[in-house]
């Protein structure tokens, strides 16, 4: 990666004004990850987030109530016939926009991680091909490692 | 999401065979992926490390330690005139391709967590146009919402 911004250190304090910083600090605990990982997965109520997480019930509480509190799930009231009100739990924009992190964590930790193969697949429902995240710019073309530079918005390049 | 995974809960231990958590394990601390983020703007040297972060020295080292051991990033030595022999950092090929993780969650909190707009700006260095990552198939479709299906490696979808 090239970049404007050297000297590196004369920028403002990095935890201050860095989004990769800014987003762990949101998401950062691999519990929530693996919430919303079942968030996307299809999980919606209490009991399946608790049963596909292996996670304590309280544990899965306060996390569902993070994520509901930083605006990456949403709460909906349901009632099965004779059982009590319970709340179910989707994802929204904010949180379904996360898919690409998750994506790309995928397809690195597959890569790197698992070197009998994968055990999962995300494919295109539209013709069955792997799906993996790609750098791309707004014009369209394709991001070669090297052809990325880094400024501070607003300032020339 | 669509997926031929249903009863998730028939699934192994979500733990076990998830390339996310599998993943978080690895890079899942925010020291870590402060590092990384460094290593990508073109920290190399310890104290560029330290002085970029704005972490202790010893919270740098063991992670600096970490990340070579996991195989993120390389050690190569190097000597300054005058200077005792120390230890550089790049990164390796298992390092760069969190790239996309990192951009991903770049564009995610820029678009989420700083409603005053961006602080910095990925772009193309052939165009100039801001860089984001896509989900796309091997066919080289672009992949939108509810287009993804996720089936357990080898299964017929």
């Amino acid at each position: 990666m090239r970049g404007a911004l050297s000297p590196r250190s004369a920028w403002p304090a990095p935890g201050d004004d860095c989004p990769i910083a800014r987003a762990f600090d949101r998401i950062g605990t691999k519990s929530a990850f693996v919430i919303l990982r079942e968030a996307f997965y299809g999980a919606g109520r209490f009991d399946e987030f608790v049963e596909r997480t292996g996670m304590s019930e309280p544990v899965v509480a306060t996390r569902l109530k993070e994520l509901t509190d930083e605006g990456l799930l949403s709460r909906t009231p349901y009632q099965e016939p004779g059982q009590r009100r319970r709340n179910g739990y989707q994802l929204t924009e904010k949180g379904s926009e996360l898919l690409p992190v998750m994506v790309a964590m995928m397809n690195w930790g597959d890569r790197w991680l698992f070197p009998d193969g994968a055990r999962v697949q995300l494919t295109h429902s539209g013709c069955g091909s792997p799906v993996h995240t790609e750098l791309r710019c707004g014009a369209g073309h394709s991001i070669a490692t090297g052809q990325l530079d880094l400024t501070q918005a607003g300032q020339p390049q």
